[in-house]
């Protein structure tokens, strides 16, 4: 561990910006990384020659004192299964006849490709300050090259145990992402108790290194009721490790990042309050649902991607249930909704579309990141 | 409303004990006072006479300056539905042979009497300092003669658009519960969102004085996931209405009081941490599942009441699916479940008890309530 740069990251609290796949690039970060902020690029969703290009920029832009985060996930990519995409085709298909779409357009190809040995090797060239995970940690020999750069390494804890998980399988620092939190459930252990439906073992049992099982939530009812509000987990995860803990989830303004201090945190991790920044990407369907009553509505769904997501509830949610079984496993599901959701876009609808939120959008404006951050900031005091 | 009182109340933040019916009475009330806190009563399962001792034991050992609270439910007692009855029956019946309990304890009665003229005259006779509501107000009528006591009105907001209707319909003081409070959910307006199953009608259409509608919730995954946190409930509550903010939920310690404090609430109810204290009178199963690793996981369930409550997960809960549409509507499923109860309860199981929690047990422990307020009162200062 680079028990240096781990020393200088939280010998005061910060402000987190979380990395937020399909709503920002490297200028939100840089953004906020100048407004005294850590930016966070999200790398889930590029091929290797944008992830170099995003590296080379932020490595440029960047000053040297700054810090910044980048974003990968590390799942384990299902095997093909003809059997669920057929279900999921089938429960698509009414909607790509009502849009006219050619049902030959239907693709099921993961969109997400997890953290590997090529990722691994930008990272080796480019050496950005903090390198944070999603869905648990990779493969203890790739964590230990990021580790030999002098990267600081970052992962998502949902539960108690998550949080002891990563903290004993190196992680240098905590999120302990609260059920308010927009975009993806960073869970990768099953819940600790029995399943309430079905037979799977209880978390552990099966996890060599973290790489989750796909069915990770098995029961919507049981995945969706153990989900931990941040006011309660933040604490619980403080007392439980000894790394430093930043809180997410419901964190909009300088009164919520006081309160995630209170709670013992050492930092907050903040995005949807980002999402409607002048420097986000954020789509205008996205940007007007975010600043409408829609936005009081949101719900924990995989219809998306097939890994639970908190979003606004909109037409495809309502009408399949937003933790249908139909869709398949995590990232399986999101290349079958594209052609719907770029159809309704165009029609200036966000029917179709991700639109990821947290429980707390009063914060979402059309302001620079750098107000936003300074905003923030006023709690830090 | 009676000004004056109002102000001396949230002159100062203070600790509100949560009225927790089934696991505590004057006892556990008294001491609070004692100690500096606001204790609190649940009447929702008294009857009349015993609703009387409560209010004269309150009257006569809690001193003239301490503050209390008398706590009722107000729901509307659904009709007779033999229909939803017989299918409770059968879905416990297998219960009942594997416990060799006769099938014709089965029982339907109401457990849970809302508040009306018999307790209001009870009320105006042992006028207590406040008057507390779950699931919304009474009959504007009854409010009326709460308020014309000099009682201040207290009731719960799981929304901001609940706090809204509370404040415009006569709440002095409004609690913000998160999703994280243990016990039953405060909830009687349906969600502002269309549903995501079924044909309700949006919120507030038809609810003439916010006597809810029994299938407020109409399906688990709308209501499960529409469930706020703490964290982001309260500053948005608090931004939303004039009257003071208790804020509730996921609160066990001094940190999380100095949290709640923050994010902008008068003050904060606490009840979990309660729960094995001396003075409740929680049962021994109910003890040793709030100290036990089975606490992690909670979950909200219907099958106690009828209605979303939070609660350990146990056998009953696993098997029948915690949010089961087999259970009838408010207050109709508790007697069902009573033989049941007891049946498991004398053989040291709470595999059909309502184990109520909440999601962080953390500060749970066999100590005097005493104890217990001071430690949480070192987070108002």
């Amino acid at each position: 561990m680079n028990e240096h740069a781990l020393h200088h990251l939280f010998e005061k609290p910060r402000i987190f910006q979380a990395p937020m796949a399909g709503a920002q690039d490297t200028r939100l970060a840089l953004a906020v990384c100048k407004a005294g902020g850590v930016g966070g690029v999200p790398a889930g969703m590029l091929g290797l020659p944008a992830l170099a290009t995003t590296l080379e920029t932020m490595r440029q832009k960047a000053k040297l004192q700054d810090w910044w985060a980048v974003n990968f996930f590390c799942h384990t990519t299902p095997s093909p299964d003809e059997a669920a995409m057929g279900q999921w085709q089938s429960a698509l298909a009414p909607y790509y006849k009502e849009a006219g779409i050619d049902l030959a357009k239907f693709d099921g190809d993961a969109s997400r490709v997890p953290f590997g040995h090529d990722a691994c090797v930008l990272v080796e060239r480019y050496v950005p300050p903090i390198v944070s995970f999603h869905f648990g940690l990779p493969h203890p020999d790739l964590l230990e090259r990021v580790k030999l750069c002098g990267c600081l390494v970052v992962s998502t804890a949902t539960t108690v145990a998550e949080a002891l998980w990563l903290e004993q399988n190196g992680a240098d620092a905590i999120i302990a992402q609260g059920n308010e939190a927009g975009g993806h459930r960073g869970s990768f252990l099953r819940p600790h108790a029995p399943p309430l439906h079905g037979s799977l073992p209880p978390e552990g049992a099966d996890l060599p290194w973290g790489g989750p099982a796909a069915d990770l939530y098995f029961s919507s009812d049981t995945y969706l009721s153990s989900q931990i509000g941040t006011l309660a987990l933040v604490p619980q995860i403080v007392a439980a490790v000894d790394v430093p803990v930043i809180a997410a989830g419901g964190i909009a303004d300088a009164a919520g990042v006081r309160a995630a201090l209170a709670l013992g945190a050492s930092a907050v991790q903040v995005g949807t309050a980002y999402l409607c920044s002048k420097e986000a990407t954020t789509s205008a369907v996205h940007r007007a649902a975010l600043q409408s009553d829609a936005a009081r509505h949101t719900a924990l769904t995989r219809l998306f991607s097939g890994r639970p997501a908190r979003g606004i509830v909109n037409r495809v949610m309502r009408e399949l249930g937003p933790m249908s079984e139909a869709a398949p496993a995590f990232p399986l599901a999101s290349a079958g909704m594209t052609p719907l959701r770029s159809h309704w876009e165009a029609k200036g609808s966000g029917d179709f579309s991700p639109l990821w939120a947290g429980q707390n959008v009063s914060a979402c404006r059309e302001a620079t990141a750098a107000a936003i951050t300074q905003s923030l900031a006023q709690g830090l005091r």
